[in-house]
């Protein structure tokens, strides 16, 4: 099936913004092109994703992320929502009002948010990928979880973290699991994609610190100087922790020390506690 | 639907073992009433809960908890497996040998794990729950998603906190999604469960620090010297943070400092970096 999703003509100013679409049938075709977001090849394909909550979105087109199309409930009226119907049409992009059926179809739930957004991915290239003096990035190898790794991007849009480098296969950062545990900081963290290998090349030529952690880590991940410069943090996945090839590439190897019967932490989980202590000296209360 | 489980007698020792009841019918009334507990009104009926893995499984019997039923492959021959099987028949215990088609639908997985226990239950009580000096506990108002609850019961094993209180209406500790994400710490943490008033009262007599995360928070987490005996984290539910009746039973109300877009951290994740940081001067690599 081959998404029907055109590119929008960005419009200039509309003194007379056109009526909404109003959509009640589950068989409209970008009803059920939306539907088909859910698959990851769609997603790709189309290279769009779905975020959902009126804030969420509102703050998303606010901040310039490119909205293809707007979805919210027939006869909501709300300030907040008539912004952004104004400037998604300023943007190119199309308002859908449908019926609360096919809101909860389209999020495959019960009482979903009223405003669904659909919009452009953007996944950069680490080729041309600088990171500067002062900035956290974080290195995923192959996560596999979607709630693993839209929390750890809410977490690094927390710690004010830049972004995040998917290395091997990973989980899709844009699908709606992982999004919604973002809790809106997808649209916050910068996200690159890159294979194993290309990740390697690409460290030789990074000059901060490169910090994983592993079991086999000797030092306790509280003891580096996080302040020197720019700070990758190396987390391997689920199952397997950091291979050895990625592990050689780090220039600490650490340890979270622990003292119960657990001897392991989940994965968002120890990331959050190791970001955390890299931004130590960074986090103030205002 | 009324479960068929009895309570065991447990045997003294037994010379020659019972060969293992072979199981090849999904009909089969053990296997059905052992389906029964993906219901919680069932597991709570019964007392029981479902753990899944061999060595979970095995490391919990040696502990001493109390197993009902083991469920293992056919035709799996592993000398742990062999040690758990003695171990449960010992213990009045019944083990089950089955198909890989029934694992799959106890466990509602593609390739589950190869063994399943059929455990007892613990949940204290708080009237009679004394905490010890430098104990850490948790108590966890209205937690409402089984993986964050897993997940955190996982970590307090690791900072090597000694248990959980449940404050409230909360997701059930031992659903199958629950223990799944604590990795066996489920065996290692005690739970007990309260209501919202209960805890209220049993924390006039609890002379330790209350300590609370709190949008109104005013010291920033790292600033409470945590080494003044024991300590009570107080978390907030998922949605709508501590309630007020809640935030004045604390002694602190303290802050995590952020300093991205996101205003927030995943329950599981705020939880983990504040009982690293009350266990901090506790924590050393080996």
């Amino acid at each position: 099936m081959k998404p029907r999703f055109q590119r929008p003509r960005p419009q200039q100013y509309t003194p007379a913004a056109p009526a909404s679409r109003v959509v009640t049938s589950l068989t409209n075709p970008l009803v059920k092109d939306i539907r088909a977001l859910e698959m990851r090849k769609v997603r790709q394909e189309a290279g769009l994703f779905i975020a959902e909550g009126l804030k969420l979105v509102a703050d998303a087109i606010e901040a310039g992320w490119p909205i293809r199309i707007l979805v919210h409930r027939s006869g909501e009226d709300k300030p907040m929502l008539a912004r952004a119907v104004r400037a998604t049409r300023q943007a190119g992009g199309e308002v859908l009002e449908v019926t609360g059926e096919i809101l909860e179809k389209l999020s495959r739930r019960d009482n979903p948010q009223t405003v669904i957004g659909v919009f452009e991915q953007r996944l950069e290239k680490l080729d041309g990928l600088k990171i500067a003096g002062g900035e956290i990035w974080i290195g995923l190898d192959r996560v596999r979880d979607p709630g693993n790794l839209g929390t750890i991007i809410r977490t690094a849009d927390a710690v004010g973290a830049e972004g995040i480098i998917l290395v091997g296969d990973t989980t899709d950062p844009f699908g709606i699991e992982a999004v919604r545990a973002t809790m809106g900081s997808i649209f916050n963290i910068r996200l690159a994609a890159a294979s194993s290998q290309a990740f390697l090349a690409w460290r030789k030529g990074f000059e901060g610190l490169v910090v994983g952690t592993h079991l086999a880590g000797t030092h306790d991940y509280r003891d580096v100087d996080y302040g020197k410069g720019p700070c990758l943090l190396l987390m391997g996945n689920e199952q397997q922790g950091l291979p050895d090839e990625l592990a050689k590439a780090c220039s600490h190897l650490v340890k979270i020390p622990m003292r119960g019967q657990a001897d392991s932490l989940n994965l968002a989980v120890a990331t959050g506690v190791m970001l955390f202590e890299i931004a130590r000296g960074q986090l103030k209360l205002d």
